[in-house]
């Protein structure tokens, strides 16, 4: 079963796993706005959003730091996800 | 009796079937937005909202991931239904 | 004494007779947005509304299933009406 | 003394009288948005408002359904006055 | 000492004295917007505000019905001033 | 150590000595926007604000009467400053 | 591992250490928006934001004073970041 989503919607894995590294990765959690360290499994295909023209500049398989705030969970075979627009995406990390 | 959408309207029929399947999907039931996995079983003719013009996507039959938040339940000859917007529409499963 | 309303508005008369009738149409009464199953009774001309020019679709007579969100009572003659905006018009039942 | 409103603000004079008329009309009074019957005493002459063309359609001499929400009361030489925008009345009641 | 408003500001002194005369002008005094009976003292050279072309309408020297909601109070040279946009300013009364 | 606001903003210096002074200016208080006299000690370029292209009009030495309330007070080398946009400046002073 | 933010955002470093400078730089920390002084880190690529076309005027190394209210903190191989629109940067200090 796959998520295929629209427009400028983002389908993001949590990579919860980073979180315990010690020397790696650790996202804080201010009360206002979640952040997420993310591996994109899913791009929309862009197009008209609120009147204006959204080119998706996100791939798949891109290590990205999101912005939850906006986001929604799903729970798809099991697996947990979480759906966002791109512009909630604040950056990739390499 | 048939549900007309109007605009960019989607009416969906919600799978609650599925939210007890154990290997399936289940949808995470958040306090600000309430996702839903569901069936489109109408769909409205697009035309300009808000000064945007808006082309529907979505198709009768789709499965969908849709969020709630914005969302109007009605009954419908005994039957419950809850219409959206399309850019309420997250996804399609397939 | 006739209701004449201006640009976007529509004129409603809700069907509360169908809220008791058993296999019919019953509307849920959500908190935050009260449904109504309603007859068009007076429809405005449309025009510029906001800077978009709103063309009007609805037609009096439609049986129509609108949000109570944003519109307004008003009792004329002994009768209550709603007067909404067209787009709080989501769906006409047929 | 006379009270000439600015582009598309429009001058009304409450119908307190009507709200007695026990056949006639009353208005319901929900609390987050006071409607108003009332006749129209002075209109602005229209204009740019928010970057949008606004074009006056309401006249002097008309009986409208107002929304009270945005209005602003007066009292001039002793009578009462509301001043609203042309968006805030919501019908003519002829 | 001169007070020069930018763009659609205006700058205005308050009629005080106007409250008190018994069959004159008397203003209400509303929790959520407080109307001001003033004269208008000086006006800005208009502009692009918000990105849209604002001319002034409105000369030194008016009397004007204004909503102090946005406004600004100032003492220049002992003298209380008010400084309101041109849209806040609801009629010109002559 | 010198300042260079980006696009629309403005560095303001408090003046607060003219407080003090009995026959001067003197500002209000009001709790919802407190106002400033002040003198403008860097302009910047202007430039594409919100896509509206924004002119600067304020320059380095004019005395203005600001709304601090979208303001950030900064202390540089021991001197405290306020940074605002053009837009929060409502008049000049001579 | 480096961080590449998207569209208009902007990587900071802030500069805690200046803050227990004497007669350097302290910044004020307001209740409401608590300004940063930070060194610029990665500097994303412009393009359009909400439909309006960004372009970058910021530089990695720039010293600026930014609001924190919008950014989103994230620890990065055990070093901490802010990221912010480029629109949330105030001003450059040289």
């Amino acid at each position: 079963m796959t998520i295929k989503p629209l427009l400028d919607k983002v389908v993001l894995k949590l990579d919860d796993a980073e979180e315990t590294t010690a020397s790696g990765i650790v996202l804080s959690t201010a009360a206002q706005e979640k952040p997420q360290f993310a591996n994109v499994v899913a791009v929309g295909p862009g197009g008209v959003v609120d009147g204006n023209e959204v080119k998706m500049t996100i791939k798949v398989g891109d290590k990205v730091i999101a912005s939850k705030y906006a986001g929604t969970d799903v729970k798809v075979d099991g697996e947990d996800y979480t759906i966002v627009r791109q512009s909630d995406i604040l950056a990739i990390v390499e």
